[in-house]
């Protein structure tokens, strides 16, 4: 982070006409994004959108309302664009690549998709661990890569991930539980829309699952190996080689949240780079949000995941930088200043 | 409201590939916006945004941080560009026009600023009515002019009301506590940046007021006409205007608020074609939201005014449109519906 950057902008802010303060949480959007950027007048004209997806061993246990087909057939939707992030992407001007880790359900070779095959599932936390040691660094690799391919070297100024995978609020349920130190029945929801039977279904799964594991909080990677999944491991990789190369990350709901918390507690300062985008209706997102190192920007009710919170919120971080940059300062408009 | 397109536009909602509801809010937008605009695929190309600018009789009570030149200072930001709420039209691509409804300090022409010049400011609420009958009913008509020139006869898809008014939080503060039934102690705050002392005075100048004019919160137009400014009646005005002409408007923060809760209580169905951008951080705003209609988007810290909470939410309403007309269903997809 660049400290004269941040402090010209903070300077800027208060010179600007309007009350100090009243563009609220645009104003510190602007002054950190400054520092990152190590610019005055930050900018936000590249964007890049890595969608991680991959299917799960846990969903043997049926703690989704959705088949995991749907996971390979998401996959196709994206590269056709009528999914959700699809639209948006385009809608933003942004560049949209999905990393394939694995489906159930094979797919053919498909425009702006990444085969990069893991395993056709992780595997069933319920009953082993998701990951073998050399999945889980095949994983963060993966993530590591779509960062350098899409961001790296000033490629765009800001990275977005998003993920798709059939039962993966399971794994983020398990993994907030220990993060948080809370009981499953906190941190399990609905997903993708479980009635009331299929939760208190799911909070058994998670259960079984930290009676199996015994995980500890103090070991981030060994827990994202043993209750995570491909695409969860991706994202980490993807937040830690953000705060690494420099580059602004915008951070999607609970999914991403849960890796973007793991990231932080591997790689201390990796918060600096991070910013929130949208609470999730997901009820353990609640918990998780007090643990985030900053306030998610929208709480508009999405569940969808895909990045699609991320992209919504990504006009109001282009409109921090323009009003930033645009505005008249006091002087320059001739407008008084505060009596007090 | 057409009641088969809304039909037409929640029946899509349900069949796009997204876990029904996972969109939350920008869902409702966008099935909300098919009714107001009897099609079941809605758009929100043109925006028009009208600031209406007035100075206001009790500032000179001591009830604001800046000195009472700052309206007809910012009015002449406004024509040049350089206030956030000029910034904000210019990136979203909006019509902006400033209606000048009377300043203590004169003003030359301007480009983009209409003189409509009731009188150099309000009566002081706190020693007289803010308005004549007179003075009320030509602030209300300059609101619907405003809506016939930027928004009739399809000129606009959305229409945004701003205001600038050294001063204007007292009167929110006082229609506040009348239309809420709560004091002003609850009602008051610093506005543009007022110290605690400064909060103390504010309160006894609008209890003060309350005592004078002893309003009754079922007679509406009296309250505004005793209580209001010239910037609130027009506001008032052309929301009632815009449910009139079946024009979507997008309320801004505590003050536009305000006139869009006196705009309802005058005429009852005017919500229906009223969307709340954004949460004010003024203190009363949280007693006035319970009692909206419907629950503001953005809750981002602002206390600006000028129509710029409504204008950064301007891309999450045209997102909701985007999506709904430009995701796949299941169908042209080939995705699998939830099992359950």
């Amino acid at each position: 982070l660049d400290q004269a950057s941040r402090e010209q902008a903070q300077e800027r802010q208060q010179q600007l006409t309007k009350p100090p303060g009243s563009l609220g949480e645009l104003e510190n959007i602007a002054v950190r994004l400054a520092a990152m950027q190590g610019r005055d007048q930050p900018a936000l004209d590249r964007l890049a959108i890595a969608v991680f997806a991959a299917d799960h061993g846990v969903a043997a246990e049926g703690v989704s309302a959705f088949p995991q087909a749907v996971t390979a057939q998401m996959i196709a939707n994206f590269s056709t664009g009528g999914a959700a992030i699809s639209v948006s992407a385009k809608a933003l001007g942004a560049e949209l690549r999905v990393y394939n880790l694995g489906t159930v359900e094979p797919l053919p070779e498909l425009t702006g998709v990444e085969p990069r095959i893991i395993a056709p599932q992780s595997g069933n936390l319920a009953r082993e661990a998701a990951m073998t040691a050399e999945q889980l660094e095949a994983a963060l690799l993966v993530g590591r890569e779509a960062v350098d391919t899409l961001a790296g070297e000033g490629r765009a100024d800001l990275f977005i991930g998003g993920e798709m995978g059939i039962g993966n609020t399971t794994p983020a349920a398990a993994l907030s539980a220990v993060l948080l130190g809370c009981s499953a029945a906190e941190t399990v929801g609905p997903g993708t829309g479980l009635n009331n039977a299929g939760v208190l279904h799911k909070v058994k799964v998670v259960e079984q699952a930290l009676a199996l594991h015994q995980p500890h909080s103090d070991e981030p990677l060994e827990l994202l190996r043993r209750l995570g999944g491909f695409e969860l491991a991706a994202l980490t990789g993807a937040y830690l080689h953000c705060a690494k190369l420099g580059v602004p990350a915008l951070v999607d709901g609970y999914i991403c949240s849960v890796a973007a918390l793991l990231a932080c507690r591997i790689q201390p300062g990796c918060e600096d780079w991070l910013f929130f985008a949208h609470s999730s209706a997901e009820p353990g997102y609640r918990l998780l949000a007090e643990a985030l190192p900053s306030k998610p920007l929208l709480d508009l009710g999405f569940r969808l995941g895909e990045g699609s919170g991320a992209a919504v919120a990504v006009p109001l971080l282009r409109m921090a930088c323009t009003l930033h940059n645009g505005m008249a300062t006091f002087a320059e408009a001739a407008v008084s200043g505060s009596d007090r």
